[in-house]
């Protein structure tokens, strides 16, 4: 099987409002073999572009790091201006275990890209999500607050020293946010009735931040045009807490409150494993190996 | 998403007993850009190999070509020694949807194929499995009794004639059999029971030759070591029949009789999908569609 990575990074320009620079950006991501870029979105009146790359981990770490380096060129913070927040040039670079290949595997990547960009560019980083180096930088806006005005004060504070780097930000690139995470899985789950509250009673009791589930994040909401209840969950990792164990859940709670599960949804990608799993679970598969198994595991990066 | 299928032709000769000519097919299955070979197994006592090739359809189509050519040059059937039946040089060529395709465009490559191995090299050949042009010849057993020594004579029947070319095999290549098929998935359910009795009568109401589901082929059998029954399946077409739906099928009726499912397995390969589909039918999944959703889709033939 081949050792994929998925490498997201998003940087303070926009091909709006400075193509050259943007162009150059995209040429570097570009630029490794082993590393394909799979999208690259731009937003003018964010300033900022988000590309996305998959690629074997050593190619997709180079990558990282010359996108990074030519950053710091071609994008001035002290001159940007735009909607989103940020605090860099390249302003968050996040690592997902795509194929063969662990989140630990991502969080070594993260902390060499980190040394690397001080030791090379003398850019500061924060290590955030599963790279974090304590749990108040778990969270990526947490790590942000204040943004690149307001990062040379933050850094001073005893819990803001950068993961690596001296307490000062880079004078033009700022300071960077990397962190590992594994792929999240967008799921919701509808109910047979127009009751929001219990939607909302569910979601409490399954979401890690109120006792549930460590993995899950989850909201009640009113589908106005179905006139329904709708469980609505972020997965953030699907092998701590597993799909099928939550909709198990949701649907032993609904018929505590009298209603019962319509349907479910998976918006936009989901890795194969999150969903193989479940089939797994409810097939009461035996000694099922699904990277040798499942065909489709041997044919990705197949020459 | 790559367009894949999968070719596993069959060839009389081997590694083992005519080393030249065996290298000669390999050399020739590795030719073709756009078509990988993934395995090429060899049997003496059969004197016989198999190559397991996969690739975008023109270029698998061109391939098994290319190697029908070669083998009616490297392969003298008059002279062919070997415990498997066979009724050619390349005795039997089965394609098998892989990705992107449907087995309807599996039907039409093996009819161009049959015609351009009758045009270009004088070659009859038989269309079996999902390509048939009768019940009768659905079979490959039933194609190729006879053999190659019996086929000069099975030619003149009337139900017989090949589906390309005259009533006469090739003198020395014999004639071959073209067919498209679904990905075969070996599924077994075992059950908490030691009466292997159960098993067979659950096996005979689910396979489809004795009025169950029409792609399920089903066995029970006694696991000796573990003492308890097993209904054993091949699922010829999980589109056609879901796992899913035999699998609760036989939930039911294992009720029935006063036992229930311990435990299943998939033995070797099966595509995602087939288990894909079984994740969506539990989870009651809305407008999924595996194909975009799935990221391993996109990142199979990703350059």
């Amino acid at each position: 099987m081949a050792k994929l990575v998925e490498c997201i990074p998003n940087f303070s320009c926009s091909k709006e409002k400075d193509e050259a620079a943007y162009n150059a950006l995209v040429e570097v991501a570009k630029s490794v073999p082993g590393c394909t870029l799979f999208d690259a979105q731009t937003d003018g009146n964010h300033n900022r572009c988000v590309f996305t790359m998959i690629g074997a981990p050593e190619a997709v770490e180079e990558v990282a790091f010359q996108l990074a380096k030519k950053a710091a060129e071609v994008i001035d913070m002290t001159k940007h201006v735009g909607e989103h927040s940020r605090m860099g040039a390249t302003d968050v670079i996040p690592f997902v275990p795509t194929m063969g290949v662990t989140v630990e595997e991502c969080v070594e990547i993260t902390k060499r890209l980190g040394q690397r960009m001080w030791d090379e560019l003398k850019i500061p980083s924060f290590l955030y999500e599963d790279s974090a180096s304590a749990p108040h930088r778990r969270n990526l806006a947490a790590c942000r607050k204040g943004q690149f005005e307001g990062m040379p004060e933050k850094l001073l504070q005893e819990e803001w020293a950068p993961d690596f780097g001296e307490r000062k930000i880079h004078p033009t690139a700022g300071i960077t946010a990397i962190g590992a995470r594994m792929p999240l899985v967008a799921f919701n789950v509808n109910l047979a009735t127009s009751d929001v509250e219990i939607a909302k009673k569910i979601a409490k009791v399954i979401r890690g931040s109120s006792g549930g589930f460590r993995s899950c994040k989850a909201m009640g909401f009113m589908l106005e045009d179905r006139g329904i209840a709708q469980v609505s969950m972020n997965m953030v990792n699907y092998e701590d807490t597993p799909l099928n164990v939550v909709y198990e859940m949701i649907k032993s709670l609904a018929e505590r409150y009298g209603t019962y599960i319509v349907g479910s949804e998976v918006v936009g990608l989901t890795p194969a494993k999150a969903l193989l799993d479940c089939a797994e679970h409810y097939l009461k598969l035996e000694n099922f190996d699904a990277h040798n198994q499942v065909m489709e595991y041997h044919l990705v990066g197949m020459e």
